[in-house]
């Protein structure tokens, strides 16, 4: 082993990094591991003029492989990190097993959620009592990015064809009708909202009704429609 | 105590600083203040190789960490922030409980707010006085999160099932009509509008119509719908 | 009076900037001011290890803080600039009086455009002479806000009550009908657009038609809302 | 003339930049070329503590300063560039003509597009066959800015007031029909799209019909509106 | 060839970079190839006053050079990047004909996809049983990068003019109809969604409806525009 002092003064691509050797240390069968904790004595390493230690990557990255050796398991991306594909190469250079397996679970892609609404009413039909209702919350996308996403709330019944999963699909659906609860699973998954549009309709009313059916619910149906992207 | 100069010059993962041992010391219990004015004199810490103290942490979200120290009771996050969860390991590290307490109550979410409008006229019912109506303004979302935005100006009585304010709602509502209101609140509270949706419809007028009432609200109704996220 | 160099070597919370003591002197009663021409001399200020001033203050939003100082009449925010709280902070702590007002005009808030429009025809009826139609200008928010942005543009007629301007309202409209010229005042004083809805209706032709009325444009109404906020 | 090296050392408020004399010199007139190709001497400039010339201005937009002066034909703003108006005040102290008129072309503003569409079927009215159909592109905003855009694609045929250029109009449409390559020509000159809504409707059928006119697009109307701006 | 050490250390108008001198000189006909691998002795090469080799282009932009040249295959512009058009500058002074390319394939432009929905029906017209249905997913502009984006899953069949591909189509349409997979290839090209917008009508029913026709798909159709582009 050889004999590096505590803090480790690193020129990075040209951007100055100080860690300590504890945090170089920190992933057993990285690149860093290896060449800080193993044959290498500084000496046998390139340094720039002010004597740190040069590395020949991007300057501006490394600053996740640091944050990421300090703490693996609390490691979280900016959200809306817009260089995942450029840190991905960054963890392949430097053998980084957890954070390789972050960024292929957190691979970009999309998901669209929609619903069909209608407006409720209250016992006497008041005209006040207006909520949103929603009977079903459509989820449409690649099956294992649903899968990934939803998890449990996920009812695939309606989908029986189990082929691949990287097959899409637009026959998923969720077992609770909160929107706002799957906005809140897609977010915690790095997705974000980047558009939604509507559209209502005014059935006619006068046919097909059903005895005791609302004629308001029947009159009255909007379809929202939700994409969410994770770049 | 140690003897710390006022002026301390910092190297934190890399990026220097330099703070008053005023501003380090400022939080009770934490980690600075153990450091900086504790038991450790200035040469049983590490330095870089100009002698300012290293600390293995990240380079930049330790401008948030001073900017805290230098005055908690009006720290404030940038708009839009994208690094909450990364600052979140950074107050837990450096044991802020002010900071710690204000990244968990700005948690991230998502509430839509939502309202059914029509059109109103005039005494005379002039063609030109046509004004956005909205009779109620819907709030969707985890009911801990809505409380924590609208506060008292929100409406829980047509959801009375108390249970764990974990749950999502779709029926609370707001005590005034004003959305752009409503809009200001999510704002202060760090949200802002990343989707929108409407849809209109045109009943049929002929039935169901009670007398007095306006044929023109009954016949054009539209429903608008904006998510908020914080991040 | 001290004897500063002309170039003031300043090192904010770690990091360095450099200006003429001209820029520094520029704003009577400002801490800079009362720093650098009052009664300090340099040799009470306290330095870093390069000899440069420290102000324990953020290093980043300091750029600011000279920018407006080189040039108060014309400074301007960046667009969309995120810090504006953190930035006002600073205004403070260095008495900055125009940086201060500009924050506090400058504040953060949202409006509401919405117009109800049609499709015009030629005189002929041409089916290819469709414009769109508007007849009035909506404008919903904060009362003060409004009158800000919109200035003597704004119809406040609809509106008689003239309560504080604190509070908000859903009846003002423009004096004018083209929406790309409330758009680029609300983008003159640094609101964006954030969010924009719309929904139409085909309403019952068959009734309530006055004689000479253009049977299209009472079947064929949208109303478009457009959300401005200013971060 | 001074006799200053081929490659100088600045210190812009703070921020270092080395520049080649002959990239400072590139432009006739311009504070640079007068300061270091005219009468001063380099002991006449003022210098930091490192003996880089100094210069009282913001460090940060200096990098565009010089791109520009490296290539001024092939200069080009950042996409979405959020500091236009600050950029405009350093090209105003350092004289620089050709970004002065880029600045002043570029300047900020909001056109919105629209269209009015409806679905065309093939010979034999399958059903499988529909396309959006466009049949005019309509374009809002400010006179000269609409002109600046679209130039020769644009028909002004409608609108025949040929007063100032500042007025606005709701009266221009495009002598094409593909709303993809109004897109394109807003995104060349630094618009971006920020807003966008719909609405469609579904009118009566029986009425008014000509005889020959398809049914479904008297029936099936949509207006879809795009508002770009440029920051 | 020159001498040059392996670790070279660079400033770049000003920015700091180091480089091994393998990246530096890893394709074969580069500015830098040839300087640093050609003729040139270090002693040749304009020098700063710490030594470091000078190259007067924009300091920032030099980061993606460096990482080009590191490893062309997998090099990525990151998402949303907004300076494009000033890379291109960068990539055309250091002739790196690999990155020149992958600038011109990536060139700016928008594709707008829609789709014409209605909702579907299970086997028992239950009502619980809806989903969104797309019978066909329409691509319009450009023909070139329309084929760019979509390769073979793109059906050319109903524009049978194969005039130049610079013109604009609204005719083509997609071989699937899985939304999400467009949407998919499309951020795969670097493209992202800026604007969105629906619009749903209730066609009459009682008319042109065939026998065996579900009622529910005449009547209840939406179109949902999605507006895609590339900076």
């Amino acid at each position: 082993m050889g004999s590096f002092p505590e803090v480790v003064e690193l020129n990075v691509g040209g951007t100055p990094y100080v860690a300590s050797l504890k945090t170089l240390l920190a992933e057993e069968g990285s690149w860093l591991q290896e060449t800080f904790g193993g044959v290498s004595a500084p000496s046998d390493l390139p340094v720039d003029s002010n004597g740190r230690i040069f590395i020949d990557r991007d300057g501006s990255l490394f600053r996740h492989v640091l944050d990421y050796l300090r703490d693996p398991a609390r490691y979280a991306l900016p959200v809306g990190f817009l260089e995942r594909d450029r840190l991905r190469k960054e963890a392949d250079f430097f053998r980084l097993a957890g954070l390789q397996e972050l960024l292929v679970k957190m691979a970009p892609g999309c998901i669209t959620v929609g619903y069909r609404g209608s407006f409720q009413f209250g016992r006497d039909g008041l005209a006040d009592v207006k909520f949103r209702k929603i009977t079903r919350l459509l989820v449409h996308g690649r099956v294992a990015l649903c899968r990934e996403v939803f998890g449990d709330t996920l009812n695939e019944s309606r989908d029986p064809d189990h082929g691949g999963s990287d097959r899409y699909t637009a026959r998923f659906f969720l077992k609770h009708v909160f929107i706002e609860q799957a906005f809140d699973m897609l977010q915690e998954q790095g997705f974000r909202l980047v558009g939604s549009c509507g559209s209502g309709t005014a059935g006619s009313v006068s046919e097909n009704l059903k005895p005791g059916v609302d004629t308001e619910e029947n009159r009255w149906n909007h379809y929202n429609e939700f994409v969410f992207v994770r770049d």
